[in-house]
């Protein structure tokens, strides 16, 4: 996804300078801005010559780049990945400062949100987490939907990126905010997509074809885009990952953990999440999540 | 609906008469085709002046009505309704015959559609269920999704008054596909409105802003007209109903039925048919299905 | 069980006459007070010489056996067994009449054993239903735990045959009492053996030892004899039906739709439900219940 | 019911000497062998002359009683003691050393045990975890069953002092194993709890009695304490709490998340933990876990 963000910011004019972690695990995105209303972004990505043609530069280390950009952005595979660029080694902390702003736009927890916060801020860094709704696609389109939290003054000053990545941009308050609502959005999604596995082999067991019932969905008040998008490829049992079925089973686990937090009842995230359980007990986590379809299927001769 | 149905018929030149069952409990709407490809539709709805001025003529009963119309329609409020309609003395069973069409677009479980099915066909008619998707409003605006099962000929025939209706028809094979698919689609519809309530739910008792929540929603891959319509209401405790919650629940009910009598196990809509009968047991069952929001509600002080 | 059950009144000195349906499927039992305190049982089972042996006689229809005694006693295999010995030519009603008793000891619903009822009392006799909780062991061991309710006077005169069969009766009022109470008892069973397999199951893949987990339960708050006799036998992967495990699902599924009635949500049982509806998509519902262990079962590597 | 255990042990001839924490939330008992097979054993409660009246003496601190005994056991409230306990000024490391042994029979989570673990053996101590299951009435009586896991020969050494504390005691391998046990137990009660108050509503609402339910199960195959004691206090609506609702909750998705972390789905035990955290939304956390049939009332005229 960096890679797609990255392309989209050089179409634009910003300057980017580049840094990738490893041979393609991670992506790590660096950006600073040069003029007053442009900025200059840099970004590298690994045997990123495609980026460098079309005019990006390379930082060496996260440090470096923090040195040279006004503003880092990073896009990281775990929360495991966003704690290392930062506290690492030749990472960001080394080099951020007063007047430098560090964007980490990760799917990130909370908790480890709010410590890269903590260490960037006690350095005098401005700190904002930005994670994304969207996958590949509308990373490649600018289309993505960014949950920013955090320092208010940064948001304002990284918007025009913000504007060139994605359709639409919160502002969601304090740092955690952001993390909050993507788990919340990818909880309700979840549950949706064990609703419409559910559906769907419903119909094929009771006699309908499940292809029409795709077309009477689509013409209906509950359309939408992923039924749209996913139905055919789950109805040919093709399940090759956009969003892999661990992840979103994490997401579930973390959803539920939070209204766990704040003695909040949910039983049917809870019955998605088991389904997913199941899913992955199944082997099947690293497919993509609309593979939770084939816990529905029958096994054996049904009695 | 019945009579929003019968006002779109008339504005399109076909000729309806009307009969209501009683005070406006039901609504009982007959049709007929007077000439090839035009329709003579009937239709009454109690102190229904308003459809006679627009040029509807009424039947006394409806007998009466199938008597005088080659087509006939019901819109009737429940499985009970649709029977007697069809049975009870003046019904349809005294006049149908040879050359006559029966269409019933009730939400009727399979049994009854059946049941009537058989009784009209042996009498020489023809039938036709063909239960609708969508509401008041679709139904206003012509815009009913059609799901029609059984007599392919009269299907055909009668595409003409459907494509007033409907934005869409589907013909879906034999008597009982039309109700069980209305069954498929109610029951993925009642499991995102749960799925939709708990994130709802999460959101504001985690310290996020729910509008903002069905704003990042409406941009996301699972935006959808339920969503965009119900959110804000449901955000107000506003639950008017559209459609009630006891016949969502009841939809549940009889799909969770359906699939077990095919041995399929459908954990989420489980889950969230038990949260409907929640809902009833709380004295909600007479407002809109999106009040099952209501049972996620904290009634104490957590702990 | 009827042979085990008619072998306990011949050992006590009952006289018993009986009548067998078919092969081995349908046992009817049936009997009559002969004195004062005596009874006089009747009961047949297919080839069933042991029984004669013991000093059963034998009815050629079950109209013989109610002909002959004073008391009839039906122990069937499931609801449409029961009314059509009660209904079909030859059957009881053709006999029954004042002064006559008629208990149905079958497990039927409270629609079936309540027409039942109206037959029988509308020709005179009195009708008592009374489901048995336990099955083939504590039936062989007169064990049973007897749950009557309909007509309270047949229900005192048939206690010392009762007291025979189980080692405790309860008159829980009128007619279809009986049939809930034994809802009740399943489904927290069913839900029960749910909790347990899912024990069983963290145990085992967690690196405990099942068996140790067994010892442990055995010696705490929620040791009972289910736990007990079904652990061993999951462990080795038995799972010969005591109690099939599709009678169990059919037994939530009735309970779920009475709790329906009420509005009652029922979160844990509709789970367990769900369970039971995934082992027969398995191909298990022909073994005992307890193989809905089966459903936990990891079928990948997981991931 | 540290107390309970002290005196258990002063009353079999053990030299006690206790320490307690705090006020009362915390009970930390100390006990170290002088003889051959005889314990010298230490152990304060606070304020507790009741202890000393009957032979225990008193340590200062942690580290004062592991300097003074042979055998240290340790039972507090939650992790966060046990961590304090151990690890604070005046802490049990202070003291540990080798040819001392620390057991700790507090209720603690893996990691929590493992850290412990560590820290006692890298300096030269022997570790046990020895969770109990049971509460406050089999401690006094002791009847508790101890789920030991980690030093076998301190195991060993120490099975005079379990025999007197439980009625039972096992051995489960390495640290960690024993709180597992314990969440695995703790987890089929959860479910079963639930069921049970399931059980008891249906029968309640369909106008069976349900003192009735109590009698008929406990004569039946699920018959156990935890339904024999529970019950009839559950239909008082009498909830003082035996074992918090708030702990039992936990336990239950300490359990999910074990299951999690190997991949197992466990519908029933995620569906009866959705509905402790709606008796914890309805503040009834503080009570005894059987509040949560408080959950399947009926709060509005149902519908």
């Amino acid at each position: 996804m960096g890679k797609a963000m990255s392309m989209n910011l050089l179409r634009h004019g910003f300057k980017v300078t580049v840094w990738n972690r490893t041979l393609s695990k991670f992506v790590f995105l660096l950006c600073t801005a040069l003029l007053s209303q442009y900025l200059e972004w840099n970004l590298e990505i690994c045997v990123c010559d495609e980026l460098v043609k079309h005019g990006a530069s390379i930082g060496e280390t996260p440090a470096a780049v923090v040195q040279k950009c006004k503003y880092t952005i990073a896009m990281l595979s775990d929360p495991a990945a966003a704690l290392s660029v930062v506290f690492d080694k030749d990472g960001v902390l080394e080099q951020i400062c007063n007047g430098k702003g560090y964007i980490d736009m990760s799917t990130v927890d909370a908790d480890s949100s709010s410590k890269i916060c903590e260490a960037i801020t006690s350095r005098g860094g401005r700190f904002l987490e930005a994670p994304v709704s969207g996958s590949k696609k509308p990373a490649e389109d600018g289309q993505l939907v960014i949950l920013a939290a955090g320092d208010k003054s940064l948001f304002d000053e990284i918007l025009p990126a913000f504007d060139v990545l994605g359709k639409k941009s919160f502002f969601l308050g304090e740092v955690g905010n952001g993390a909050k609502m993507k788990l919340v959005v990818n909880m309700t999604m979840g549950s949706m997509m064990n609703a419409f596995s559910e559906g769907l082999t419903l119909a094929g067991r009771s006699g309908l074809n499940p292809q029409t019932l795709l077309d009477v969905l689509d013409l209906g008040a509950i359309a939408n885009p992923m039924f749209k998008m996913k139905g055919p490829t789950m109805l040919q049992n093709n399940y090759s990952p956009a969003f892999p079925l661990k992840h979103q089973q994490k997401d579930m686990r973390l959803a539920l953990a939070l209204g766990d937090e704040n003695a909040i009842s949910m039983p049917v995230a809870a019955a998605a999440n088991e389904a997913f359980k199941k899913a992955r007990s199944m082997g099947l986590g690293d497919l993509d999540f609309s593979a939770v379809f084939e816990t529905l299927k029958a096994d054996g001769h049904s009695s």
